[in-house]
């Protein structure tokens, strides 16, 4: 597993710094996303400006922005610059807003090696500036006036809240089904990237065929970013993710890697009951544990699994939209951010 | 003081039985709301459904979907009966979801007499399902497609997080003003209202001379509802206003009759300091130094300078409607509502 190990730091900190070369026929957007971005989280509440600038920023690809723009860009019979960009800072504010309210339930204490907004201003404050994000991005794409936008967006954030509410009653089950854990990232994190996908599609005036295609582009997507996510959590390098190695393990969480191996393990495997034991009661989880459960994922094959799930949703992903849409930069961009989200972790 | 305390027993349990008889004209109207309400909380997501659901059963006045209904009722050019109700539905999905955060926030373990959600779920589902129910708020909003209503709750939102910032920094500051108190409460408290009365405008096609009068008699209404909130504090019975006494001292919040009655003590008067030290300190507060606080307020005049200045907003916002809408049993009940919101502490 460590000779992995390397490729992977190169490749993260290559696209820190310039968010991934496929982003460049959108870099002008992107720009003027974030320009708008810093325009909006301005408030004469110094500390809603303070923790929505704090967590600005940390950075972050932009990757949900990026989706929105590649998307319109991609179909192409219309692209209402002001309306596009607006929708992409939107979505952009839900997922500041998401991860502020993220931390504070999961009592997070650093993000991307900054110290996340919760231990800097309290866990109050915090939760009202990420109620005060959400309401802004719904403020951002009401004043652009396209009423589908804004439905797509309220949607988008329901099911982002019920992922994360079924997530939250699923930690502390050593049983969790694989079932339950798509259902869970299906609402969570592609339920938002279909919701970005369509967005661009609805601006760009595409054919409900084609909307249908990027939508799907976007499930897959969202997919294989989770599960890659969650495969970067157990193999990442701390100093790359910006988090500790076995963090979800540290929730209670079971993802795809540990569900694969742990259903592979032997009633009587005393593993089986250790792993059990530590997602039950995750305070007596100790970093020689967490070696032992990515040991066990390792020979049970659970990585393996996983990695081949992400890469067939990046193969439907690609799919779909090569099918679906014209050939251009914008889709070739589309078909590299699905590598990149499963290039993190491959 | 204590004189008055009878009345006010009376006063509150009485409505709450019948949510005051100023809302007749409008029964059938707030029953379609309530129905409607109950069928939106549904999901499938259990936790989510099952917070929702003790949220909304723990009752309430419904005074926010009410004011959408009497604006819309007032000015009666149209009365688009199902937006009116799904937007009445989403304001008071905005306000429960600002309930359920403000608890977790707070840390408040009861309610309405009842355990908060974030008693028996705990503070990280409370906190995703105030999402939800945000983000549900909207949805609905959307679906009925008024952009102008979507823009306006948006907007009230944005200001009742940004309120809620202010007086989560303003807390355990002694010498927080009234301008500060004002400030606060225009965001946290009157601007909802003011969102709730040009909603109902909106639908009801007003003039916007009419719209600028309801949106004024909102923010008096509003201003005149949270001072008594905030009068009940200190002089309501708790096993009719559901909370402790003196809570909000235990949060070390200033509110206008403390600031009012603090600003006129002496500098060496011995309760100034006291006063000062458990507001920067709440944790120090025992029963009797609620009933000191209370008598010190009562003597320097504090509640007679709050009661006031609550007056003075319930007629200005009488007058406004008096002036610029037509007689009507609904106008009557706008006017009875802004007493109703001072007659429960005065």
């Amino acid at each position: 597993m460590s000779s992995t190990l390397p490729a992977q730091t190169n490749l993260e900190s290559e696209r820190s710094l310039s968010a991934g070369s496929f982003l460049d026929p959108v870099k002008a957007d992107i720009k003027a996303v974030e320009e708008m971005l810093n325009e909006e989280i301005r408030s004469d509440v110094r500390a809603a400006y303070a923790i929505s600038g704090h967590t600005l920023s940390a950075g972050g690809k932009r990757l949900r922005p990026a989706a929105v723009i590649l998307s319109a860009r991609a179909v192409r019979n219309a692209f209402p610059a002001k309306t596009v960009y607006a929708s992409a800072s939107a979505v952009e504010l839900i997922h500041m807003a998401s991860l502020i309210h993220d931390d504070v339930v999961d009592n997070t204490d650093e993000r991307r090696g900054r110290p996340t907004a919760n231990v800097i201003y309290g866990n109050q404050i915090s939760v009202l500036v990420g109620d005060y994000l959400l309401a802004k991005s719904i403020y951002l794409a009401a004043r652009e006036g396209v009423l589908e936008v804004i439905r797509i967006f309220s949607k988008v954030t329901v099911g982002l809240s019920e992922g994360e509410v079924l997530q939250i009653t699923a930690q502390g089950d050593p049983d969790t089904t694989e079932e339950t854990y798509f259902d869970i990232i299906r609402r969570k994190t592609a339920g938002f990237i279909v919701g970005c996908c369509e967005v661009g599609a609805v601006l760009a005036e595409a054919s409900p065929v084609v909307r249908e295609a990027l939508s799907d582009y976007g499930m897959s997507l969202g997919l294989a970013f989770q599960i890659a996510d969650d495969l970067l959590d157990f193999l990442g390098d701390p100093a790359v993710t910006g988090k500790p190695r076995g963090s979800d393990l540290k929730e209670g969480k079971m993802t795809l890697p540990l569900i694969a191996a742990y259903r592979t393990l032997a009633i009587d495997d005393i593993r089986r009951e250790k792993i059990a034991a530590w997602i039950r009661d995750p305070e007596t989880l100790t970093p020689e544990a967490v070696e032992l459960v990515v040991a066990t994922i390792q020979e049970c094959n659970g990585f393996a699994y996983a990695r081949a799930a992400a890469v067939n949703q990046v193969a439907e992903a690609q799919a779909k939209i090569t099918h679906l849409l014209p050939a251009s930069p914008y889709r070739d961009s589309l078909c590299a951010l699905a590598e990149y989200a499963m290039g993190r972790a491959s």
